[in-house]
């Protein structure tokens, strides 16, 4: 069990930030992370499984947000109406004040092939788990998959955005939805006599 | 220097898929592929890198078949519709002969997390080509990643599709991008007298 430590989990999420940025991911240890907050090597991992996880913890909550999003929709929105709810619950999840984390840490993940993959990994487990979710609301198979997928996609872009600009999450990805649809559209008046 | 001996990669090959389907992935050397088809594991390495690129050589060919859907496209068509002209591109390089191959390689991955990853990567690698790609024909940054991720989930969700049905991915591929513009459409009516 985890005895309770106000605190804690954050004092070394931060520390471990500052190293990796600095000192570099591979180069920098559990124990390293634990001694630069006056910590053991064994408490570091009653908080976090390995060094990674310290990057990568909280998608769940992401997620959640992304699910509650999609509860919030009204019964007869059109599967990417569904999406476009779900994105604007998920961008409460970074609110502003939060960038200069999230910068920080893009910049340890840009500089590591291994964690790129994690990363891009992590997108795909959401796009999986908001497909279910808008199939268990009855939204057809190839329909809940191209909606999660290109909310994720959606997402993936306004993010990348998000930490080199200063408007709000939830405008950019209203906008970079807003422009998939425009191109959407643009290509279907092309596209649809020729078939 | 690799010398040229006509087939000894499409007979490694072959013969990897057998032995990672029938007996495992993890299970399986290089050195027991070899001697498989009566060569060394030293044969082995002149072909692969390691083991793991039996399943993802051919990637650029891959990528190439795209690039040239993009070139093939007409000055005048707009991002989805370039990317419409590279997946018919792609779709030509799995002709349906190409299937049963195609399900025993998938079979063998779908049991791999690892190797999911791997080919969850390739997916994202295509889609950055694409988009620089659609920048060099002058696409605006922010279409051009659309378009290409897009094109990439498009691609993504047909192949797998083409795994379990008969016709063709071309077909499938169209089909699969057909929907995407419906699904927009649909929600560009609703969403943007709101914005």
């Amino acid at each position: 069990m985890v005895r309770w430590e106000p605190g804690t989990a954050e004092r070394l999420q931060r520390a471990a930030l500052e190293l990796f940025a600095t000192r570099g991911y591979e180069q920098t240890t559990a124990a390293e992370i634990a001694q630069a907050v006056g910590l053991t090597e064994r408490t570091f991992f009653r908080h976090f499984s390995d060094k990674r996880e310290v990057l990568f913890q909280g998608q769940e909550l992401l997620v959640q947000a992304f699910l509650d999003g999609i509860d919030a929709a009204p019964p007869e929105a059109s599967p990417l109406e569904i999406v476009a709810s779900a994105l604007a619950s998920a961008a409460s999840f970074f609110p502003d004040e939060r960038r200069p984390h999230s910068r920080t840490r893009q910049s340890v993940i840009d500089r590591n092939p291994a964690l790129q993959e994690r990363e891009q990994h992590k997108l795909t487990t959401l796009a999986t788990t908001v497909a279910d979710a808008l199939r268990a609301r009855g939204v057809d198979e190839l329909a809940a998959t191209l909606a999660a997928e290109s909310g994720a996609t959606v997402f993936g872009i306004a993010f990348t955005r998000w930490l080199r600009e200063e408007r709000s999450l939830a405008d950019i990805a209203a906008d970079v939805l807003a422009e998939l649809l425009l191109l959407a559209e643009e290509a279907a008046q092309a596209l649809r006599p020729t078939r």
